[in-house]
């Protein structure tokens, strides 16, 4: 209690060296084997090569006739339908004759072309039964021919470790015949929250000085979103053996980031500090940012010698902003990090902000704002548009509401006009975010039901 | 077996058109109650109202000491501690008074403001145990003070119907104390692959003809992402009577979408469209596009006679990449829909494309790309870049891996040269795509592990 200002600014840490005391203690995981539907969402940690050509075999690209294309135009004799699957192997298509074949079906021996359904005419049967087509244009040698290999060759590496699996990288390991993959799983993420004010969301009645705990909700949906498996410490009151107890057992069952929220101001009450710094080492307490200053980050070492690694706590502030925020800009890239992500770091766009904001002048603000693609972001080129989610309090959550975007601005204490560019850091999909509509102004089909 | 070049141009529909066709024939799902977890990622069904103001009382935003702002800085004797919980309620702060607070903690009655600790001294305990503190700054009436209801007023409207559920949101339900919440569910898609070449991605010698099937594992895993319940329906050969009966099992199981794959080029042995012809209404049969031209979209009217719905079947291509693409721009939409998504469409960005590419001269094309956001896009200004991801056969599922984009580029035959500004649907979460580095050009935070 007996701090000055001066001390009070002593020790905050700026954001990027922060980002970069956490990347640098975390370890990325063991990697694990899983199926192939388990692996959506995690980079594979093994290279994988396909044990045979794509096609496997000479596959047609259409429907239609399978034909010497020397040939050239004219009545032809159908003398076999060689459709997918393993129909036609037995037969030679020879100069004078045409085999019928389906789109991705084998092409028989012989046939060196394939002439499309569209480009023919089934005549009529002759009385012994066969048929026959009139071909009616030519074709060079090979068209409409995918060759073997010509896909994915023998042997070929199809993806790399580091690589993100995908829906598309699910199908490709399937072409393969990869069931069981090895890749780099998420990290276990352990939340509690500190503090004698709260009670359960479920309190339908406040006594005097309580209020509900949103934060331990809002962070375990906010690791569920980064596919993180995660444990619900609950709620500990104000007190050192209690909280302490809590993160023991959560170390002990093997987690791999505790997130605790409250606790880490100045007050007196202000437990989870002090019990981090006796846990493990502390890298910083405060950072040069706002919201957030008071986010301490520790290292918690482990006794588990097998496997040996350290647990990474982060003692996220109370305020609910302040700690959603926190939690993007610095555990996100840690649960990446742990996850073996090549590049952890959140991405940044930049955007025209639709008001003029005033900057803080004391610390870099993180303010939260929509940003939408506009035709014309007021530039009259196409661009990004940021628009203020309101009120910047930390203790107003409904600033967050909606926001995909936190705006990086400097704190030089001035008024940036509208239209002014900055740079944002993305904290949600963009690419599905229900809310926005710029769609819109871009295409032609605002006659969509929805639109 | 004898249509002509003609009849296979007629019946495309454009994308546009077709898109329309499918969410006109969608209809949103009933609401259902979930628990607060549960509802991450869903659209709320209902207006959610906050039962009390938040803060529920007047609370502190700092650390410090609650005052009577007109007593201005001097000496002063602690009267009480009133920290988080229900400390200090029966205290009443007067002139020449202060009370110890901490930062969310409730103000004792007579208290106007607060001085934060950093501008006070605490000095030494007198004899009869009564501390006293050194206030050293004068503060206006309300300095630090929350009052009740300033983040949110009581009976406030704090989330509205048809608005998403993320982390923020599920912290804002737990503030105001709901702990279930009335949202619109998510489809169940059930997926099929058909065709006679179909084995097992387990399968590890293919026979002559065969391949494995990619497409189900594919389609089952990107329903996956878009948080759909799904149902795996194996593989059918060319066999109608197999497929209807696959297709039939998962109508009376109340699927809400079914996904085929295969079967609907102009083959003899291409059934599913056929089959869907017989099961209901089929609205296209042919988009124009590439990839992706037979795709058949059908609407199945059910006998549940209580929940009246049509099931949405989409007879999707055989080839992966046109399988995917197709997901991706019409069951995307459908899916979005049926959750009742404000605005279900795909969103778009401007990108300019880092090479030249010719455009197809038949149809609309949507090259498979990797949009990154560059401080440069070529033009001078920060921007989308688009890389192609390179031959964009429709067999070639490789250009679909780590593919975050599809450029529509129209259909003029001409080559576009580099730094060309094209229409970009993102198909992939933009702001969480590992390999994209745009980061590294835009911070100083280049000595950070990983980047
Ligand atoms: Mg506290
Ligand atoms: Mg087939």
């Amino acid at each position: 209690m007996n701090s000055t200002a001066a001390e009070a600014y002593e020790g905050m840490v700026p954001v990027d060296e922060a980002l970069g005391m956490v990347l640098r203690a975390a370890a990325c995981l063991p990697a694990i084997s899983v199926s192939l539907q388990d692996a959506l969402g995690l980079v594979l940690a093994e290279d994988i090569r396909a044990p045979d050509p794509l096609p496997p075999y000479r596959a047609s690209i259409k429907d239609g006739y399978a034909v010497v294309a020397s040939d050239g135009p004219g009545e032809y004799t159908i003398i076999a339908e060689s459709r997918a699957g393993n129909d036609g192997s037995s037969v030679t298509v020879t100069s004078g004759t045409v085999a019928y074949v389906t789109t991705g079906g084998p092409i028989p021996d012989g046939a060196d072309s394939i002439v499309q359904i569209e480009d023919s005419k089934l005549l009529s049967s002759t009385i012994d039964g066969v048929k026959r087509v009139e071909i009616r244009v030519a074709v060079q040698q090979g068209h409409d021919i995918r060759e073997v290999g010509s896909d994915i060759e023998k042997d070929a590496v199809i993806l790399k470790s580091g690589e993100l699996i995908n829906s598309a990288e699910i199908g490709l390991l399937a072409t393969v015949g990869v069931t069981m993959v090895k890749v780099y799983p998420r990290p276990t993420v352990a939340v509690l929250s500190t503090g004698d004010e709260l009670v359960e969301p479920f309190t339908q009645i406040l006594g005097r000085g309580q209020i509900r705990d949103s934060n331990r909700a809002m962070l375990l949906a906010a690791a569920v979103q980064q596919h993180c498996k995660v444990v619900d410490l609950g709620i500990s009151g104000d007190n050192e053996d209690n909280i302490n107890k809590m993160l023991d057992a959560a170390i002990d069952s093997g987690v791999d980031v505790i997130l605790t929220s409250g606790g880490v101001s100045m007050g007196d009450k202000d437990l989870v500090k002090p019990i981090l710094h006796k846990k493990g080492t502390v890298h910083f307490e405060k950072i040069f940012m706002k919201p957030g200053k008071p986010l301490t980050f520790a290292e918690i070492a482990t006794k588990d010698k097998e496997n040996a690694k350290a647990v990474l706590a982060f003692g996220l502030p109370g305020n609910p902003v302040s700690c959603l925020v926190c939690f993007y800009l610095f555990v996100v890239p840690a649960i990446r990090y742990l996850s073996s992500w090549p590049n952890p770091q959140l991405k940044r766009v930049h955007a025209r902000i639709s008001q003029q904001l005033r900057t803080a002048n004391d610390r870099p603000e993180c303010h939260r704002a929509i940003v939408t693609w506009k035709a014309n972001d007021g530039s009259g080129i196409p661009g990004f548009v940021a628009e203020s989610t309101g009120g910047q309090k930390s203790s107003r959550l409904i600033s967050m509401k909606t926001a995909n975007a936190l705006l990086e601005l400097p704190p030089t204490g001035q008024i940036l006009p509208a239209g002014t560019s900055v740079q944002a850091v993305l904290i949600s999909d963009i690419s599905s975010f229900p809310l926005v509509q710029s769609v819109n102004e871009m295409t032609s089909s605002s006659s969509l039901p929805g639109s």
